[in-house]
């Protein structure tokens, strides 16, 4: 058991470098947990000649990723490409193709081609590895395969993005408007010049497809993902809650409902006294809700070099003391868990807020149009008064189905005393 | 890989009943996760006859359990005895020398006996599973043994007693006193009739030195690990506590410094922004913090039926499906790690609370004697006069050496001013 796990990467951005480093730093730590060497033997990335900070005399430089499947000299493979095509996905299918193990960071390839790519990996009875795809340092993808692998879990749900985190965790802490905390993440580097793939929830979508395939043990299905992104939250939102003794986060979330799968990505209002109300900044964490052990709750750092390359060494370590894992991503739906329902079925309460023209009678039309849905109101606020100008009026609702929700809400955009459109933020208990 | 996992269990109290109960009912996603069956052949338990509510037709009834050891339709031992020495001891200490594996829940056990235990898992490369006996269903032995196997752990510590964070969360949800809340929570069953093993902290100082062994790669060092219950927490503590912006849990924590491995189980103040300090009622909590990936935080159910039985089965999975480890509470002691640091070395800031006569310079006194020691005032709160009568103050100090602290408390104690002996309760940041 002394032969060291030769180790061949690709790619050699910040995760790569990273797990480079820490391979090297707690080389005596690693193989210690793996009873064996892990040994950097091939790299291949864009640019050669790129000052890494990092001495990479020794290793075997490679031209094309792809060579790495073949090198004799390499027992597995580091996919730290990203992108959900192109050369990552053609690295990782030749790598399983040929019986060869390997360790992926890259979310956005598993939520899209997660099914195919666990169906080879289990086919050819090979590790796949993808600990660092979802939620960073935080251990969630073996928590969920084996720590907690005897329960049957009902829902799984956190915070999966933590640039989201970050600005609405700001917007909190200083009042101050969407856009601003936005451009001030950007400057900080929190927050990417094109924030879309975080901001509009695609990044935490990708994250909650693959949580769920791994909790339910059912396909990755990224397309049965509902996603709504914090665009259009506002500090008023932001205050809303605080008062009504809400934090608002950015959640995914997974469900076991008597219908079949809930997936969805959207704001919510979380009671302060959720664990998750707590977690702030880039952090992330996530709920597990298993049948016999109840709620458990992993926190940790959702991104960046050392918790990324912390999950990728970990992946290493169980491949080389001959622990990994072919895929559960692809395994045979069982019973009612096949089935995704469509967001229109979701059964929740609701934030709404409306802007509407102070003057009477506003209140009994709203009401009237929940009424004619059959949602019934929990609480009603309308706080100072402007007569013949505008005001908010906040209400929640209890639970309800989607479908009928956002009817009320058509009827009551249609009111001639609204101003604005309606803005409706879930509750999530 | 369909030849079932065939199990003996030893003791068939709550959680011997719970693991037998949870194989039964959740076998389908059990078999799933495992690649086979795990099926129960043999029971030893202490009285037959017992109705348990459940059906032990078709395993076998062994009454000594030792016998589970040799017996050939058992492959793998499930030790839920309890006790530190007698049966269990024995049963285990068979088991891994017959080349058996074992499962345990039993903290007193290995806390004992971890060292001798782990050396007979390695020397016969037989797979101990102790997921259960650290803070019941929360994975955190997986997590620091795999998941984040590639840091350098600098710190380990959290809530390892629900009993213990029971009486002080209700201490600080009712403002009422220790002896009322223990009293109470023995009706409820949160507390045994004979408090000590939880309430003094003994219970958690023996889930602090197996997870130090882990966290660290020492061994397991009941004897070096500093002990301090709950008893002399006052209501009144706990409403400076909240004043002062800190919560009062009675933790478990095990650090590296540079002299070595300090291990101490004792009441602190937590800042309210710390994780922990949100972890109410019966929840245990662990927060392990490694070079690489900062700091992660576990949260659930430290105890019951099913949290334990969850990790017990968790332990089962990974033996049957070829990933199961021999102990590592035994390893070679590696450089400064070997040596364990005494309290007395400990450096850290205190609360301090003096019931002193209103008179003048009383606080003179007691600045002098802290000055004495070279230790140095934080805060000073001295709220409301009574002439004549007793006060309480409350001071915070800056971080100091454990032993002048206690001198200086000795001098404190002996100033003719002083009503009741100085209390001192250690702040965790």
């Amino acid at each position: 058991m002394t032969t060291p796990l030769r180790i061949g990467i690709a790619g050699l951005g910040t995760v790569g470098a990273g797990t480079f480093r820490l391979l090297r730093d707690n080389a005596d730590l690693i193989e210690r947990a793996a009873g064996r060497p892990l040994r950097v033997t091939a790299i291949s990335a864009r640019d050669r000649g790129r000052d890494r900070g990092i001495d990479l005399a020794g290793c075997l430089w490679v031209d094309n990723p792809l060579d790495l499947v073949t090198h004799p000299a390499v027992d597995v493979v580091v996919e730290l490409v990203g992108g959900e095509d192109g050369v990552a996905r053609a690295l990782v299918e030749a790598a399983l193709g040929q019986g060869k193990p390997v360790v992926t960071a890259n979310k956005a390839l598993l939520a899209h081609h997660g099914t195919a790519i666990g169906r080879l990996s289990r086919a050819r009875r090979v590790p796949l590895g993808f600990e660092a795809a979802v939620a960073g340092g935080i251990p969630i993808i073996k928590a969920l395969r084996e720590g907690l692998a005897a329960n049957r879990v009902t829902r799984v749900y956190g915070i999966l993005n933590g640039t989201c985190n970050y600005v609405l965790s700001a917007m909190q802490q200083t009042q101050r408007d969407f856009g601003d905390i936005l451009a001030e993440a950007q400057q900080l580097g929190y927050a990417e010049a094109d924030p879309g793939l975080d901001i509009d929830g695609i990044d935490a979508a990708h994250k909650l497809a693959i949580l769920a395939g791994v909790a339910f043990g059912t396909p990755v299905d990224l397309k049965a993902v509902y996603v709504e992104g914090i665009r259009h939250i506002s500090a008023l939102d932001i205050a809303y809650a605080d008062e009504l003794g809400y934090r608002i986060k950015l959640l995914g979330l997974a469900r076991r409902t008597p219908q079949g799968i809930e997936q969805r990505v959207h704001p919510c209002m979380v009671p302060s006294s959720n664990p998750l109300a707590a977690v702030d900044g880039v952090f992330n964490a996530v709920v597990v809700e298993g049948d016999v052990v109840g709620r458990v709750v992993l926190q940790g750092r959702g991104a960046g070099a050392g918790p990324t390359a912390s999950a990728v060494v970990a992946d290493l370590i169980d491949i080389a003391s001959g622990r990994g894992h072919a895929a559960q991503l692809a395994d045979a739906p069982t019973g009612d868990a096949s089935r995704s329902v469509g967001m229109e079925h979701h059964l929740g309460g609701c934030y709404i807020r409306l802007m509407v023209q102070d003057q009477p009678g506003v209140i009994a039309d709203v009401a009237a149009a929940l009424r004619n849905e059959r949602i019934s109101m929990e609480a009603m606020l309308q706080r100072g008064r402007a007569p013949g100008g505008t005001v908010p009026v906040v209400l929640t609702t209890h639970p309800g189905e989607e479908q009928a929700m956002r009817r009320a809400l058509g009827e009551i955009a249609l009111l001639a005393a609204m101003t604005e459109p309606p803005r409706m933020i879930r509750i999530e208990t």
